[in-house]
């Protein structure tokens, strides 16, 4: 399918790494008339967030930067109300869970793995997309219930119409585990992984019936803070996959896991 | 495979349910010689302990009560430091983590469930496993270390030369999700038994030098508090079952989710 994404878009953890990119590509991409993206940070007035500051000056009225830390249910409530003012009647088409965090620095041995880095990277990389799903679901209704279906081969469902977008990452794979444990252990980022891609399908299953669409997308291996140097992928062209892949997404991809050239992932 | 379990075990959450019945099967079938069970519960004293102290003095000599909730780190430091000076320098055979929560009460929709029960679940369900792991590793290692393999066909691992079992869920399949989702919608628990599976997995890769064999089970549906009224299985059934699936598993059986029966569950 061709086609941009547009509406009101939400992209956590978007002042550097993949967030910022998304936030980057979407507002080159897209009408201002027809699309305004919510970019979310945790310090909208710290150094951290220059580039993205920056960015949303070079593009005046398309980009508004909301205050929000995923591990904090207040700042969740507060990002929330303040998206929902901003956007009125309309509802939010699309929520990118992006933001995420790997504790300890990879790749640690069990030996270095507390019960702390286990908590912290669940609170952040789970249970922050499920906080952050349930309080936008009236936003993400209203969206669903103002447009109509896209095309007429029964798809009910788009990125363009009501999505939930929550970036995975291959090492969610239980199947896969085996063929990259070595290299990479991560016991609290791949746990906290696995259960967001079963967040993502009780999602599926539960938002189904409202035509809101929730998949989750594995970017790559990306050049960022995270992924490091050796990764082989810039993150523009991770973007650039993703949100190519996200624009054709219909019913037959709700509840899957999908990486960003649209290949399937085992669970 | 004929044979019954034997050596050291630890059974987490033995005060009811699955964990009593496992530790009253477990005690008719060992010889007293071969095998001493650490039957593990959060009050030895309270009223809760009751039959499982009733059970410990039908056998004496076979069942040590251990104090230990696996939510509390300091807890599980002080269990696995009792269990390590009762065994010396014999090594703990099998792990079995069964203790578990199930919140809010199912089935709860999405609207009833808060961060708390998101962050509890995976505490108990999934840090407690890990922990317990983590720190009884040295133990179950002596255990390998001092055993030969059983058998002639190449394989190393058994439940009775050292292992864990996670006591995980069909619920925890989540390409299965969609088939049970309506009905029993538990975001905490479902989340947290693949992340739990995901432990199995990562433990599995991680233990297999030392020829720790680690998989996941699943016990049926069975009439316990959480399992409810309307489960067709009963304690003794469930536990007859894993038991003899148990006692049969070896080196192909590592790193997967297997049922009460021996069927595979897909992830
Ligand atoms: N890079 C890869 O190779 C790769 C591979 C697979 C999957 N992924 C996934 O892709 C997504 C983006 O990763 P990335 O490589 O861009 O990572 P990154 O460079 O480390 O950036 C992470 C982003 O998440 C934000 N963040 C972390 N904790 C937060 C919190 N509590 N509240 C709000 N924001 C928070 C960070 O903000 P601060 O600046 O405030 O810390 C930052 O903006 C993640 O979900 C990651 O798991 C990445
Ligand atoms: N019943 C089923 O149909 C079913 C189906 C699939 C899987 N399972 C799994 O089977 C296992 C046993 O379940 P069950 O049906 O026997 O459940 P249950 O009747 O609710 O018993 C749970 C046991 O876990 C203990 N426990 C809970 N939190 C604990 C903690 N923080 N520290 C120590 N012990 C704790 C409880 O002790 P207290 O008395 O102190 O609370 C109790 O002994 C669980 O892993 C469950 O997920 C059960």
């Amino acid at each position: 399918m061709s086609g941009k994404l547009q509406g009101n878009i939400v992209v956590t953890g978007s002042n550097r790494g993949i967030g910022l990119e998304l936030v980057r590509q979407l507002a080159q991409q897209v009408k201002e008339e027809e699309t305004h993206l919510y970019a979310c940070c945790r310090e909208p007035e710290g150094s951290q967030a220059q580039a993205l500051r920056e960015l949303a000056a070079q593009h005046p009225g398309k980009i508004s930067i909301i205050r929000l830390d995923i591990s904090d249910e207040e700042s969740i409530s507060a990002a929330v109300q303040a998206v929902s003012e901003h956007i009125g009647d309309e509802g939010l088409n699309l929520l990118i869970n992006n933001a995420a965090i790997n504790k300890p620095a990879s790749p640690a041995p069990l030996s270095a793995t507390e019960k702390k880095h286990m908590m912290d990277v669940y609170e952040t990389n789970v249970v922050g997309p499920f906080l952050l799903a349930k309080m936008f679901l009236p936003l993400l209704q209203r969206a669903a219930e103002r447009d109509s279906p896209e095309n007429n081969k029964g798809d009910t469902m788009s990125c363009r119409r009501s999505a939930i977008i929550n970036i995975s990452t291959l090492i969610s794979s239980i199947e896969k585990c085996p063929e990259s444990f070595s290299v990479a252990q991560m016991y609290p980022y791949r746990t906290s992984k696995a259960a967001l891609n079963m967040l993502t399908r009780c999602q599926a299953e539960d938002f189904r019936a409202h035509n809101i669409l929730v998949t989750a997308v594995h970017p790559g291996w990306v050049q960022t803070e995270m992924g490091g140097d050796q990764a082989p992928l810039t993150t523009q062209d991770s973007v650039r996959g993703m949100l190519s892949v996200m624009v054709s997404f219909s019913n037959k991809d709700c509840g899957r896991l999908l990486d960003w050239q649209g290949g399937a992932i085992p669970w």
